[in-house]
């Protein structure tokens, strides 16, 4: 099985590409999605939907695995995380790939085994997890958390629905 | 010109594509892009994106003219009319088409004459200014009200940049 996992955001989008092999867990690829400061928002939601079209069409994911939103957020932000969140899933459901979401805590639980982990302990934690040589990047590494997330939680609970 | 008019949301997404011929305005097509309760959230983004491509790809407007949003609603609200707004916006920069956004006020201004105009009031301006046979539904109104609030505004203050 292959997981896409996307930590999104209008200006730095992290991605993981996720090789289940038997037990073992591989990085196949990991990066942060751009946008500078200076790039409209037609531009930047552009970005976003060809990159991961073009991630999908090089590694034929299974599966989408994204971070749900926690509403505390004001207005403009949520108005804007929508705006990028629309991009990934017209990519994903453009190609048939299903996009399954988790929430933030359950994903430092799975990594971390601690739901109010840190960004740095979730870095430490996936570069151990799946040998990294280096420490990844902050979204990447949330990224590459979510789709851990699904793996963990698709083969033990089968109790979420694609959205 | 031809300007597509696209009153964004998530189940009723209205458009309008309107011509304009020397000082006549014309509808070219209008309608609504719904989607059922039991659809999913991916499923709704591809028909809504999809449609707005095709569109595109048909009628080759100028410009997008869509409504921007106030922040007084709810986060939950905020978020899905951002995924909407996301799959229309992807649709446009694909295809190179600036996007200007409009506030309802000022398309109720444009239209009628009075920014707190009610909903039967655009749909009836609509259909004379256009010389519709018949009223049109409401979500197609708003489309054609957007489309010709950005013709009016363009032609005499060219004020607003694209999105």
């Amino acid at each position: 099985m292959t997981v896409l996992g996307i930590d999104t955001s209008l200006r730095s989008t992290g991605f993981g590409v996720l090789a289940v092999e038997g037990s073992r867990l591989r990085a196949v690829e990991m990066g942060t999605i751009k946008n500078a400061q200076k790039v409209s928002l037609s531009g930047c939601l552009r970005n976003i939907h060809s990159t991961v079209a073009s991630l999908i069409e090089k590694h034929r994911p299974d599966v989408l695995a994204i971070e749900s939103v926690i509403y505390g957020k004001n207005a403009g932000t949520m108005l804007v995380l929508g705006e990028a969140r629309g991009a990934v899933l017209v990519a994903a459901a453009d190609a048939g790939v299903p996009v399954y979401e988790y929430e933030p805590r359950r994903m430092k639980m799975a990594v971390c085994g601690n739901g109010m982990a840190e960004k740095v302990q979730i870095q430490r934690m996936i570069k151990t997890l799946l040998s990294l040589p280096e420490l990844p990047q902050n979204d990447a590494a949330d990224a590459l958390g979510l789709a851990i997330t699904h793996v963990h939680t698709n083969s033990v609970l089968n109790v979420k629905e694609p959205i």
